[in-house]
């Protein structure tokens, strides 16, 4: 059992309406590995910091129990940061600044130890980088991975060549959209399935979150929450309870991926209940499996009694 | 077993990226009788048309089971009269026109042999106009609205009576923020609840519906359609299902209601295959539950493992 995640690790500066955090550790690895530990033994992390990233960091993901091996520090470069203010409604956000920084020169090295990593999991990054984890890697039994609306505008090439070579795309409903130039999500999710991924997930934030595969389709809803704090890293949250869940498993059969949808939801539910990636350190297995617990009971529906129409 | 709908009788003309419909029966008491027929054998419909209103759409109703008594004609008249045009996505649509017609001067007529109405369905009108309903019937057991934007920004005053005097409100997603002031539609929801009625259902289109009640919140998925013909009347579609499974039954429970969610859901899920109220027009037994199934399919997470994190 065990999960290579590929992503960053930055310095996140969050405003919302309520408050501004300032630098705080962030990054889709980051949410990804900080989630998924729940769940994997073993879960790895491939992504580079500069010389300026805090020893406190570190020993956050560390102590958190995340593999750093594959962490790789460029003593000369700055750390990637990005800063972002969320509208009032938190549904939306205004991206203040984006420093690449060690970012843009990143050539992902996988260490040897990593090579049989039995889930590969690739965060939001160039499609390009994604797929030279891939030629890293020996044969993992599934890669998911994720993108965004950048990527799908700026690189659709190198992007439909990463789809090519993935198991499972876990992307946001505009997103799926976008990529599939479609409005209706059912056509769009056929569409997209077409381009490679067998599976795929279609996160809609305050409205769940969609899973296509087979011929089936998997509808989960969200956690309703009063007091959302920070949507940071929901999404990666997600990926990161999706992918820690599967590794449990011997099979990733449907049963197993409806299931995962739930454990990736839970986990983004709890991400966003604080600041950063603050929550994701210290839940309980009883906060998790109540929150769990919780899901099942939302969407339950009564069992159907048999139906006989007025007319018969 | 009885329902006393009131709404409107009216021609639509609709609009899509794919068809123009001229002319066609629509309104809001139309979806909602044609919708809850299938199920409760005493639909009562409380309406009114103009003198041009034709002996068809009449014979249509009639014959599908709905109770005209209630349906009065207005010979110097002319109908109620809406045309809409949707866009490419079909979430959004344009108001083209807006014909008041008859229902300028409606007063609503309650019939002696509707007073005795078991559930009281008070579709989209001015809420002075809904409350004229309640006042002419004897106790309902239970008094389920709709409403709509326009009325929240032009009526808020009569529409926080008539609030006060329902125990079920069906609104979408949109229109509850609008009501409570409110973006997070959780906290929405308690304040919608704190204005009248105990039991609270939040349409969110392609997205599903939630359910709010005691303090329980159930989450159920939409239908997942490739090929939408006309969301007209679909709220209106889900509230007569609503309704009318509502009426099958001898309490009015949490399970129940649930379970009535799910009947409005797969009956909306119909309305929009075809223009106009067609597809409510020829539905079977057999093709109900069928769809009704599927929903139990879509959203059924598969039993919960007992989790044992990682650190235990």
């Amino acid at each position: 059992m065990s999960i290579l995640a590929i992503g960053t690790v930055a310095f996140d500066a969050i405003e919302t309406p309520f408050k501004s955090t300032g630098q705080v550790l962030g990054g889709s690895a980051t949410y990804i590995t900080l989630a998924a530990r729940y769940f994997s033994p073993s879960v790895r992390l491939v992504a580079v910091v500069g010389g300026d990233f805090p020893d406190a960091y570190v020993e956050t993901l560390r102590s958190n129990g995340v593999d750093l091996e594959g962490l790789a520090v460029d003593p000369d470069g700055k750390t990637f940061a990005w800063g972002g203010r969320y509208h009032y409604d938190l549904n939306q956000r205004d991206t203040l600044f984006t420093h690449l920084n060690v970012l843009e020169t990143f050539q992902p090295v996988v260490p040897a130890s990593y090579r049989d990593s039995r889930i590969v999991c690739l965060g939001n990054l160039d499609p390009t980088t994604q797929r030279q984890v891939l030629d890293q890697v020996d044969r993992p039994e599934m890669v998911v991975c994720d993108t965004m609306n950048f990527w799908i505008e700026h690189t659709p090439e190198s992007l439909r060549e990463t789809l090519k070579r993935i198991d499972c795309l876990i992307i946001n409903d505009s997103e799926a959209r976008e990529l599939a130039e479609e409005p209706n999500l059912i056509v769009a999710a056929r569409r997209i399935r077409a381009m490679g991924p067998d599976i795929l997930v279609i996160k809609k934030g305050e409205h769940g979150a969609m899973l296509f595969m087979d011929d089936e389709i998997f509808v989960a809803p969200a956690y309703p929450l009063e007091d959302i704090q920070d949507p940071t890293g929901a999404g990666d949250a997600f990926m990161g309870g999706f992918v820690g869940y599967l590794d449990r498993t011997q099979t990733l059969d449907a049963t197993c991926l409806k299931r995962a949808v739930i454990y990736g939801s839970a986990m983004a539910s709890f991400s966003v209940e604080r600041f950063g990636p603050e929550r994701l350190l210290d839940l309980t297995d009883e906060a998790i499996y109540t929150r769990l617990q919780a899901f099942y009971h939302l969407s339950s529906i009564p069992s159907l009694v048999s139906f006989d129409g007025i007319s018969s």
